[in-house]
């Protein structure tokens, strides 16, 4: 079994881009802002021994302790280069436990817990003043720390110690100001640890041993020194529990091509304010998050229990809430290590957990596609030089890395290809629908899906153009690719496997994804009064359906490609399904349901969609498997197809992402046989929250267990 | 003679903490926004060959040119992955000349010029409105540049381009928005390029090659990726000029502790805008540029024209013009790699610079340090534990690395030390006197002065209690060691150095400036009214004078600590000269003058204060030497002391800055025999503009030729 106690998590309040990653060894983890990777902050956590007075014990999250003193005074002549007495806990002594809010590591007397906000989100609405938007500090940029410190068998007084020296370049390591009333470090205004122990003392130095016993307590505020320490003194006898808080702040406009300031700006002035009220909620916080993780340690396996933990946790550190320049909110959520924003294969999958927790984040992403990030086109088919009729489509995304991209475009999508980079037109198209479609079922908000009934349309119109202009020639299928591919072939998100999952064109993936787009569509329509579409969608959902139970072969297995010879088996055949069962329509088409579940059974009986070890194999022709894509395919074999729960491929996916290359990036998504490749540091695995769904398909069970016991899901 | 091409420089725009360094191989400049050194970027100028279409040249400010798309398409099915093209220029094939201005690389058939501004800064003033602080665009954070491409004799169009892949952690790089009206790249809203060739394209790419040869002209902001780059066609017989503006910005509040944001936030309103205005000021500044630069030649001989134009450049780079919360201007001349914030032993050198071509900033920092960076101690004695009075003291500096420190404390100085890191008390009071008088002189700020004269009073009391308390005990020397200490002793700004120059107590460095501090007190003592005063002030200077000159040996030397039988001889004991003579004061002490000019020909003559090469070693016990330092002590040498140039010495100083270990770092203060091992990247070398004081000491000399020929002068 793989080491579970030293491994990177996120600890990330929502919307602010932010992260505190600890968990790995070295200097691996610390204050992440807006960034692509863990920060490698050097992070000092740590109790003088209860053995020897003097020496020091702390969480092995720093690297080596060398003095960057000598570069002032090159010929050493300073007595300022005095040695260290700070030693890792032995590996034996420490022991941690994560869930989805708190991650506590007990080493020693010394219990450090982080507690991340889980909850439902509040939708922002103007005015943002003190008595304007009831917020209820959902979206302060702080997590919540607390230090046990217990030195009750102890003899004699002994110091504990947290900090960091930040890999920041712009601004120095500084101690609060005495007038916050907190004593606390910083690094320039962008981060910072505060905690509420009056008798603590705060420094910077170049080693945290100067800070831990200053000859002069005036030498504390060394700025030109790297290293910050809040050092806390506890008596013989004493068990003492400090409040900690992890701030971040952004201030001014953060964002290019739509200028976005953070929403928290206008709720907080400064770090100052945000360690200050992290401070006040503290006990609240940790307390409803210990409520929450009970609650939720309850319904899954430990396995699952884990995954989802670390998925939630990944999520929130790539979420970022804006203010646009009219003062509208303004939901992003970054692509992890790529930082792409709101790609759209992303907020699909994302979506039941969203809808469970924030749907107005939902509408918020499906409003700037429609208004910025659509664009129409003519499409082609296949050995036809000429253009034919297409319709609206959809970006891949909205930027990379705090640029939004040009209008009508995404950071990622380049013509003249036919593999990674290429256009996902169609699939986008359909990610439009599938979102805006469950939005409005789960919402009941039928005065946005009114104002946006003519997205709706044009998208049938689009999707059926795709197919093939001529209704006679349809299948239900994607057959051609966008005007914009330029003589390219059109992709999935599945943009990084083979073939069998990355080509859109007659794609099975694709095929049945889009016949749950038509069913989605045929609903929607209704909803919004034009029976006729309504009924068009429909009859495109059978054709679909038909064409896709027609390719099987004679036991039963479906073509990666329909009707282009690829022999590629792929898993995600089925994940199509989530969606009409997830905007609570009946399936309809048993023959569709009977075809994927046989071909499931199959690639998974004779273990050509598996791993050795147990774990999911999305294409049989592919070492590259997608443990969010996992996830989601897990809950439809299980709830929607009726199959047994598969332990041994969740402790394999355990395994992976506990491997340890691959600790370090937290949550990963894309596994080269169980290698953290791609998709590292990621937010897409909460599809996983699917697992909660026990019975029936109503997302208010994900609500329920991921917010009942959290007080802020009450704003 | 060393290579002098490929060394870095800084161009920096003035008050904008700003840098787009350049110069050395490798990635090894670009965009340094409030960096403590280089910001590594990759930088790609070039030009497509005129032998054969399709490959390039550039110049070699770029690393390996490795693609990152494997990250994305981890088995390789992309076809995005091209192989590049791009050679560096032969070394033979490029030129290089540069200014204190201008900056000029011919390589081929490709010219890239940058220009940087120099001359007087006006002082601003509120209101910050469009016809309220007429500031000619001087703290425009931009630099100009242009490309000249000649492809006169060239049979087929070829393509140039500039483009950078940037450091910056938080942003991806982008193309400008089509509103700009420019072609340019950017990464996040902080840095980029543009140009006004309106046949240009810009695009984003993992390989400038993706960029120079689009496939398709919409793939070009692919924002996944990192390199931004601008491709200008230049046709068969075409001779292209095209403007280039480097821009910076940075928005929002930046420092802690005084909460300050840049001035240039109020004149322009982001990137983009600093961008247009650099276009359209482009023409002029570069003009302006030449001609200051030709001047400027004219005056020096080549390797002190090299030395200063160097030292200029590196003083731009570091400064940082804000404006406080009381929307009040706020110089700060960070300390190069330190970033520490108006280093008061920095100020004190830079003053000539500073008061010929922006006086106000001089009092502008003279101002902070009264109100919020002075102190009043007591003093104690060598073994002698009882305190004694003291008085009015001043901090090292005002912080570090945009946080400010806190108040009456600077971010450096540490009790209970003997050496580097020790307090400079007695040192920080001469130097806020120095700055002050020779201000009050330089600009007949008498409404200034009067406001301060308490200042100048306390400070009289101050170091005549650091001589001692009892008049009759006095010596004109610093005697005592300021409470702070505690127990430690107080250091000289030489404190790198060993104790020759180190110790405060009785050194003779510092005894000369503290004569010249009395001098200076004296005068301006009966400028302000308080003739009493003055003449307490002009009897220490006699004192000390007396003191020192009593202090030289057999054959004339003078002893670096005075009465402690510290041998070492050096250099600085002239230093303290400059200030009255540059206060216009005559000097008086023959006797001092003389005794310094025996000792100074002495340390010369016998070579125990010169290197091997020739170069100026300012202790004849330290190897460390300081070219700011030197430069200083070489204006005294030959304008007051009437010494011959030593032009074997400029030219060992010009090998130190081009050692290939050190010009990485632009220009470097300390040397250790000719290393830059510390204060490198440093902005204090303008103590050379000395050398521009041809005839007599009146600094408009300076003014006049650094700011004569540039337009922004005459803000």
């Amino acid at each position: 079994m793989k080491d579970r106690t030293f491994f990177n998590a996120h600890h990330s309040p929502a919307g602010a881009f932010a992260t505190f990653t600890l968990g790995s060894k070295g200097a691996k983890g610390g204050f992440g802002l807006e960034l692509s990777g863990p920060a490698n902050d050097n992070i000092f956590v740590g109790f003088e021994s209860a053995d020897q007075p003097g020496t020091f014990e702390a969480l092995p999250f720093y690297g080596g302790s060398e003095s960057a003193a000598r570069d002032y005074d090159v010929e050493g002549h300073s007595d300022l280069s005095q040695a260290g007495a700070i030693d890792p806990f032995d590996d034996s002594k420490v022991t941690r436990k994560m869930g989805p809010s708190i991650d506590t590591w007990i080493a020693g007397d010394l219990t450090l817990t982080i507690g991340s906000p889980v909850g439902a989100l509040p939708e922002p609405a103007a005015p943002f003043t003190a008595n304007g938007f009831v917020h209820n500090d959902a979206y302060l940029p702080a997590v919540f720390g607390e230090l046990i410190l217990d030195n009750r068998s102890g003899t004699f007084d002994r110091r504990a110690f947290i900090g960091y020296r930040g890999t920041e370049r712009y601004a120095g390591m500084r101690v609060l100001d005495p007038e916050v009333g907190l004593v606390g470090i910083a690094q320039g205004r962008n981060t910072g640890i505060a905690v509420d122990d009056q008798d603590a003392w705060a420094g910077v130095a170049w080693q945290p041993e100067v800070i831990l016993d200053p000859t002069h307590k005036e030498n504390l505020p060394f700025y030109v020194a790297h290293t910050g320490l809040i050092v806390v003194p506890v008596k013989a006898g004493e068990l003492k529990r400090v409040r900690v808080a992890f701030g971040f702040y952004r201030e001014g406009v953060v964002t290019s091509g739509i200028e976005g300031r953070y929403l928290y700006t206008e709720l907080y002035k400064n770090l100052d304010e945000v360690l200050k009220r992290g401070i006040s909620l503290c006990d609240e916080r940790l307390q409803a998050g210990k409520a929450l993780d009970e609650s939720l340690k309850g319904r899954l396996t430990d396995d699952r229990y884990f995954q989802l933990s670390h998925a939630i946790r990944s999520y929130y550190g790539s979420t970022q809430l804006l203010l646009d320049p009219q003062n509208q909110p303004l939901w992003v959520v970054n692509e992890g290590e790529y930082r792409m924003m709101n790609t759209f294969d992303l907020t699909v999958d994302q979506l039941f957990y969203e809808l469970a927790l924030h749907p107005w984040t939902v509408r918020n992403v499906l409003d700037l596609y429609a208004d910025r990030y659509s664009y129409d086109d003519t499409v082609r088919f296949p050995n036809d030089p000429n253009d034919y009729p297409g319709g609206i489509a959809f970006a891949h995304d909205m930027g990379v890395g705090n640029a939004f991209s040009l209008q009508g475009r995404s950071g990622y999508e380049q013509a003249g290809l036919t593999g990674c980079f290429s256009f996902m037109s169609a699939e986008e198209l359909m990610n439009w629908v599938l979102c805006a479609g469950i939005y409005l079922k789960h919402s009941d908000d039928n005065a946005w899906g009114t104002s946006r009934k003519d997205v709706f349309v044009r998208a049938l119109r689009s999707l059926q153009n795709r197919d093939h202009h001529d209704p006679s020639q349809r299948n239900g299928l994607v057959g051609s690719d966008g005007w914009r591919c330029r003589g390219g072939a059109e992709i999935t998100t599945y943009d990084s496997l083979d073939a069998s999952l990355g080509q859109a064109r007659n794609n099975l993936y694709l095929g049945v994804k889009g016949w749950a787009t038509y069913r989605i569509l045929g609903d929607a329509l209704v909803t919004l009064g034009d029976a006729e579409a309504a009924a068009e969608a429909n009859h495109a959902a059978d054709l679909a359906a038909k064409t896709i139970v027609q390719s099987a072969n004679e036991v039963g297995l479906l073509p990666a490609v329909i009707g282009e010879g690829v022999e590629a088996r792929i898993i995600p055949a089925i994940e199509g399904l989530v969606y009409p069962i997830l905007a609570g329509l009946s399936l309809d088409s048993d023959e569709l349901v009977n075809a994927l579940k046989r071909h499931l059974q199959i690639v998974l009986d004779t273990g050509i969609c598996k791993f050795k070890d147990g774990g999911w194999r999305l294409s049989s022709t592919s070492r590259n498997s997608w443990l969010s894509k996992i996830y989601l395919c897990q809950y439809i074999a299980e709830k929607i197809l009726g199959m047994e729960p598969d332990a041994q491929a969740d402790a394999a996916h355990v395994g992976w992402l506990l491997d340890p290359e691959n600790v370090y990036f937290a949550w990963s998504d894309q596994m080269l046989e169980g290698k953290a490749v791609g998709s590292r540091y990621y937010p897409r695995g909460v599809t996983a929250a699917l697992w909660l769904l026990q019975n029936g398909t109503d997302l208010n069970q994900i609500t329920e267990a991921l917010s009942g016991s959290n007080s802020f899901a009450k704003a």
